[in-house]
């Protein structure tokens, strides 16, 4: 059983100081432990696939050999775009957490032959960018393009991250000089700022690593002088850099995706650093925006490939959506922050969403490819350019895979948080979770088969002698829970902010059993998303699911289901490549011909196009009349491409819902108290 | 009256030698005059406020610098990107059709100093590329991104339309030393091709002007030559340079849109005039995948911001659509191309809509501004990068502007054709046409205020004395036609695809009118949109319409309204800053409040997501029961953006088919003989 010092000794990510202005605090980086269940079967396959081909990778593609190259003095051959060293940083601080969970020599050996590397490399002031040494190029004069900022920010997290996870002193000590030479030379200034924010909540993290004022108010300086125009021209605008309109004043997210979202957990470590309400308050509307607009149903955001951006309110088109990975990911840092600053559920929520749906596709089913863009739907013989849209070992821009494998490698780190005297469980995974509470220590274990099965069964491992507090999220979309405690069906309860919270005097061996309800159903869209009209989707507890067309009875194109009335039901399979899962088999319809195709048409009809007077045939609409019952089948999108790499989609053509107010599903059932919307 | 000679002196674009395998022939170039109506204004716009802006940016911009630096050896200061000349090469081609219609010394003099110019810039050998020859950069080695024969091409161009329209000599001795030193360089080899297609369908051209038979040669050899990978890495991948595929094998539309468009003229170019029908059936074989799966209701193509290109089949969003207008042009020359090698109406047809609908809003009302990007939605707040989406007046990459000024500057030689001994009429407007038949010179003035009315009346000026045909084209949206003869009804007679052709012994004074129904119609798109599921458009005869925000009542935003049963009726009314117009009322209803804004949003709504388990409010498949009817307004989209910058939609929500059905509006009229699609 561990002690209150094992507990706080090891610190995970976005870790506050005790004055910053917090309404819960994380645990330490080992007082969770993913036992078993979908995410530590994610950290172990990140553990034994994923991280050592990045290793290789950086090797490879020349990652490495730039820093080599840099440490030598050698003034050519510097290979690939600016941000190389970002990779390799990336790759040191998933490295540096997964040594937070369990020694592994050659990951330490990698940590510090690569720490040694970075030291070499690090110029006599402390500067360190292999690009700018390699290449010649001066300092920091075209810092809209050049990255160096964003390589210290990935070198400072990385160095956090080692610090807060073993002996990562000496790679601390690289951080800090770099960090110095940043204070030295911008703050008090306007200097520059970098093009791609990540220096800012770097520079906070070493604040709380290290007490060193300067280094928050160089944050803070950063945050705001954003959106004076001081950023230089990209080319791409002023909206791509965020640097159109100050921080404070903004309301909108825009721009460039994962530039925008790594800026705001910037802005909440500022915040909460410094006390900071207003900016807090304008983070909190910009997350508004972009979670009532421009969010889609997996918790990806940036809709646009062009600019990697952010598109207009609403428009969320599941074929085109972009979801980079990476702003998958800061949206995760991003709502963790806010999570940590208000309490509220709804960032859980959102976090869980993501997790289990638009960055859990990220990854395949064996943990050797990656998706860099992540769409709801990809039609047969796609192509974007010469890319068939499937994932990739790797890529000439490598952003994505060692961003997911730092997310991976530090997911335990996020499951639980203490908020007075009560632990919080925010993600429902398998665990052993040990928080230190006022009077002592309470140590829980978490029995479930989530996100698969809805039964979360907690048992008391070890518990003060005086009353503490057991919070578990209940999920926005359960829509019933029943709790029971040591076999008692507790009866509804208000929870706070969508947590079901126990007080009281716990004692070894007391179980806490929630049931979640866990039907498949049907999620609509908002009518002003334009692109989904018409359509809804299949979720199953925290899942999204898809249609593939590996699923499908033989003949039938996803193109030609659409969800009918009928009872969805779920089925636990293992299906080869995709592994454990659980289908939802939908009662669907076979739509009727649409309008012929092109090569069908009689060749004296005129009208080739695909718009046509009449309405017969051609919308789905019409669906009631004269389709065919079918039963489709769906998997979890995170599963998604792990076989034939044809068509998916998440959104199909849908009843209407007149049809669905007189049919003869039971009104759903309602939780005892109102863990979701209204 | 004209005579036969002068008929036949001034030729118009794609002009097929006598030996070509064509359907139809073009007439020569003042064979066809516009004497009012649509058409005529926008050349008289493109005249008088167009081409007057052109000139000036081709200095502003730097252009005609480079050139000049180029003809005076400096080996600096050129500016803009590398295609800067065909800029300048598109204007005087605009400049060339412009001077065949009428005598202007200012453009005359514009013409003569270029190309006195041009001449003096041009080198020894016969090259010329102001790119190259300012910046030093070696010829034709980066050919994949270079643009030296997409200039050469549009020089040649210019040159052809000059020795058309007047007096083109000397630009045609300099277009000819060019062409002869790609002859040299690139005939029998395989020295490469360029990124951009254009010069093959120039060659061709060239080698209809001269009888010079390795002009062809090379053109065919760069259309054999593409898709075998010999297309460089501009790293778009092969699809976007369309060298992914041999021509010949290739069946679908993919990569660059533009660049695959300029191909298709060479391709059909080459085939008329080789006689190779396998080389016309796989650019059929295109067409009819671009037509059927990739061209908006504008007839706009190219859906795809990132690579400016084709979507996949079916990716036709609206507000994401990119719709080129260099695209829309490049099609339309390719579809009068496959209109005379086939002689069917479903070509014309579509120039038809893309000129009225795609193409003319490229161009403001007051001819000063233009659209690059053609969508077919705008939201409220839209933004691309830093741009509002709205018309501007010039482009750093600005291939858009000249080249809409060469299309309108030769409108007039797209309105008519001759097949055997009958003049066939494709285009409607206002026009005096003059051709020669077998035994003389058919001459008939079109009297119509088409596109505003569908009453079209040809007055014979002069016929042979034997018999010969007069056709007219009937619009394959037309739902109803009437047809008299000197006053006396016509019976349903059957077309040739798609036209209206009487034979007769005409005589001066005949009057043939012909009226075509043209109420407002709802049009509907494939299922297999998604983007636009549940919506309808409004027509109007050849116009597509859209909803702008300045057109509605005061507090309905356009993103409330859903079409409805309602009658829909035209009025014709002047609009400020719109211009001419006929407007369409459209029985339409306010959609129930959707979904909350977040903004109103309970603050303990957790759910803030756009994605609800209810349909309720959130889908207008609910629209019929609760809402507010309202009469909404539409424009010509061709109109659109001449007022507030404000939102815009041609898509609308739209009523179930079944309760169109039910519905009290009678059944639409049939057109005496099957013009459209049955």
């Amino acid at each position: 059983m561990a002690d209150t010092e094992t507990v706080t000794a090891a610190r995970g990510p976005a870790y506050p100081t005790t004055t910053a202005a917090v309404a819960h605090r994380p645990l330490g980086g080992r007082a969770v432990r993913l036992t078993g269940g979908l995410l530590a079967d994610w950290q172990q396959r990140n553990h034994v696939v994923s991280l050592p081909l990045a290793l290789r990778q950086l090797e490879v593609a020349g990652n490495l050999d730039n820093l080599r190259l840099a440490g030598t003095g050698v003034n050519s051959g510097y290979r690939g775009p600016a941000f190389m060293d970002s990779d390799v940083y990336k790759t040191l601080e998933a490295v540096s957490w997964q040594l937070g969970r369990a020694d592994d020599p050659a990951l330490a050996e990698f940590a510090a032959d690569t720490t040694a590397l970075l030291a070499k490399a690090q110029q006599d002031d402390g500067y360190l960018n292999s690009y700018a040494q390699v290449t010649g190029r001066p300092r920091y004069a075209r810092l809209e393009t050049s990255h160096e900022l964003y390589c210290a920010g990935h070198l400072i997290q990385a160095a956090v991250a080692a610090n807060r996870s073993f002996d990562g002193g000496a790679l601390l000590a690289v951080a800090r000089r770099f960090a110095d030479h940043l204070v030295g030379t911008f703050l008090g200034r306007q200097a520059g700022l970098d093009g791609h924010p990540i220096v800012e909540t770097a520079l906070v993290e070493l604040y709380r690593e290290t007490g060193t004022a300067a280094y928050l108010e160089l944050a803070s300086q950063f945050v705001d002088q954003r959106g004076h125009g001081l950023v230089g021209d990209s080319g791409f605008g002023s909206r791509y850099l965020q640097d159109y309109r100050p921080v404070r004043e903004s309301t909108v997210m825009a721009g460039h995706a994962v530039r925008a979202l790594y800026l705001e957990s910037g802005v909440v470590d500022v915040a909460v650093e410094t006390g900071d309400s207003e900016l807090l308050a304008s983070s909190l509307a910009r997350w508004q925006d972009m979670v009532a607009a421009k969010t889609t149903l997996t918790g990806g955001i940036g809709s646009r490939h062009s600019g990697e951006a952010f598109g207009d309110a609403y428009e969320l088109p599941p074929d085109r959506a972009y979801n980079e990975t990476c702003a998958a990911i800061g949206s995760f840092h991003w709502n963790w922050r806010l999570l940590l600053a208000t309490g509220q559920a709804r960032y859980a929520d959102l976090m869980e969403r993501i997790l289990y749906n638009g960055f859990g596709a990220a990854v395949s089913a064996d943990g050797h490819r990656f998706f860099y863009v992540n769409p709801l739907q990809r039609r047969d013989d796609h192509f974007e350019d010469d890319d068939p849209g499937r994932r990739r070992e790797w890529f000439s821009c490598a952003c994505c895979p060692p961003n997911i494998m730092r997310l991976i490698a530090s997911l335990n780190r996020y499951v639980a948080t203490i908020s007075g005297d009560a632990l919080y469980l925010h993600l429902l995974g398998q665990a052993r979770v040990t928080a230190p509470v006022t009077d002592g220590v309470i140590s829980v274990d978490v029995s479930t088969d989530y996100p698969w099965d809805g039964s979360i069964e907690l048992t008391v491992v070890s518990a003060p002698a005086s009353e503490c507090g057991i919070a578990v999220r209940i999920p926005a979309w359960s829509a019933g829970v029943s709790v029971r405690l040591n076999g008692e069906r507790l009866a509804a309860e208000q929870g706070e902010h969508g947590y079901l919270l126990l007080r009281r005097t716990w004692q070894p061996g007391d179980v806490l059993a929630c049931s979640l309800d866990m039907p498949p159903r049907l999620t609509y869209p908002h009518r002003r998303i334009d692109a989904l009209r018409g359509t809804a989707a299949v979720e199953r507890g925290p899942l999204v699911y898809c249609f593939e067309q590996a699923d499908q009875p033989a003949g039938l194109s996803v193109e030609d289901i659409a969800l009918g009335k009928g009872d969805l039901a779920g089925h636990a399979l293992t299906l080869a490549e995709v592994g454990r899962t659980v289908v939802v088999e939908a009662g669907a319809a076979i739509l009727p011909a649409a309008q012929l195709p092109a090569a069908q048409l009689p060749a004296d009809d005129r009208n080739q196009l695909p718009y046509r007077p009449e309405p017969t045939g051609t919308d789905q609409h019409s669906a009631a009349a004269g389709r065919s019952p079918v039963t489709a089948v769906a998997i979890p999108y995170f599963q998604w491409d792990n076989r034939d790499g044809q068509a998916m989609r998440v959104w199909m053509p849908c009843d209407r819902p007149e049809d669905r107010a007189t049919s003869q599903d039971p009104a759903p059932s309602r939780a005892p108290f109102p863990a979701h919307d209204s």
